[in-house]
């Protein structure tokens, strides 16, 4: 994507990163909590780069984290019986991620980034949990002008089963499929991809580069381990990645320091990179 | 617009009903501030409408109120030179925007109304500050869903602009011409439409009915008053209403106690009509 901007300036790259509910929030935790600590820091960083580089077209995707617990929950009510409380858990989860995000959104703004709440949940139409739909016309003007629009995880409309979780991993693949970014940056709390279990194996040793001459190979390696489930399906997740033609995808550590940053002011291969 | 629920439920009557800022907020005040006794009543009215009613469609609007002070001056940053200040203004008052929309939803919530925030801006387009798109896909789901989309004026991208203000009013009436609702109604504060300022004439009378063969004669009066303009612009909004081919309209106080809940009970006349 390559255009200018109203005030004249030159797009030349335009980067989709994904903050992930782990490093935004406290995982393991019932009740929603903020990490406020992390948020801050990562606001810091995205203000840092945005203000250095005029050439930066950025969508932000953040997770729900330990909101999560909550969307789960609804998950269930979903399914259950009692049609109005199910009603009433889906418009009440959208209005708590409209708060998280509300959150996210004002600490980013703090620093100076035009951060744009976006629900996508007020466009997207979902089919048996496959998102079908979703208008991206407004998103892609946000860009155009210079907004950083940051979409997050929402309850939305089922065409079959009334509602279901559209999840910011999901919103990021239609995005990408549709705006063409060159870069995806999925921030965890992880180094990357490793070829064996970290926790379980001290020789694990972190995997640089995954293309299609070793991906059988890694495939292979992550479908055996429990830890990469438990890490967000890891497996998918790449194999996701993959379908996305010309796209580099990486995945980077959130809790180190400047890694935020260092990915947007263009840096490649701080953690596991993705090169369909 | 008539439709059987997922739950089975017939749906009989389809109403957007629009909540003026001046009722739920509290008028002349720089800083936005939630008018929350005025809000509890009114969420506690449509609560009980909503529960008594299994065959209505709802669609409820919002203003920004004493919020909209903050959005007009957004208004005047986006016409500043200052590039990057248009977009944080952009972008804060979207956030601003989202906070006090989850209020009035938390709030609906609490009285059992599944009230879904929807962020018209994630789909908007506008031109020259007029909507020309904005998808309804996914309200239209919610409805058949049986969940109450909540919209809100909001800042929306612009083609030409950049950015610009797409109020409450204008999105009533996008849903209207897209959706095909039985009935609009507005809740403002004041009792309807007067043939003559009720403030400077003691002899002022509501106006009951506007048709087709009063509406000449109800502009002129309107025309020469300062007061209907100080009250929204009242001439351009009847003469839009008009252009709504089969739709009844109304203007209700929601002031007076009940008449948000009878209006959604089916109860029509409590204000002035406006047939098309």
């Amino acid at each position: 994507m390559r255009f200018h901007r109203l005030n004249g300036h030159e797009v030349n790259e335009f980067i989709i990163m994904k903050l992930g509910g782990s490093i935004i929030t406290y995982k393991n935790r019932w009740m929603p909590t903020l990490n406020k600590d992390n948020l801050k820091r990562l606001a810091k960083e995205i203000g840092e780069a945005w203000s250095e580089r005029k050439d930066l077209a950025l969508i932000l995707i953040h997770g729900a984290g330990s909101y999560g617990h909550v969307l789960a929950t609804l998950y269930k009510i979903l399914k259950e019986n009692e049609y109005e409380r199910r009603l009433l858990g889906f418009a009440e989860i959208q209005r708590l991620q409209n708060e998280l995000n509300a959150k996210v959104c004002a600490e980013l703004q703090n620093y100076h980034v035009p951060a744009v709440p976006v629900q996508a949940s007020a466009s997207a139409v979902l089919e048996n949990e496959k998102l079908v739909h979703m208008d991206v016309k407004a998103i892609e003007g946000m860009l155009h002008v210079g907004l950083v629009p940051v979409l997050y995880g929402v309850p939305a409309y089922d065409k079959k089963l009334g509602g279901g979780i559209l999840s910011g991993d999901e919103i990021m693949r239609h995005l990408a499929k549709h705006l063409e970014p060159d870069r995806l940056v999925h921030v965890s709390d992880v180094d990357g991809i490793y070829d064996k279990d970290p926790k379980k194996s001290k020789d694990a040793k972190l995997i640089k580069e995954i293309t299609r001459d070793n991906l059988k190979q890694v495939l292979e390696v992550l479908g055996g381990s429990s830890y990469f489930d438990v890490t967000g399906g890891m497996v998918r997740k790449i194999e996701e990645l993959m379908e996305l033609e010309g796209i580099v995808a990486e995945i980077i550590n959130g809790n180190r320091e400047g890694y935020v940053r260092r990915a947007l002011l263009g840096e490649v291969g701080l953690g596991t990179v993705i090169r369909s």
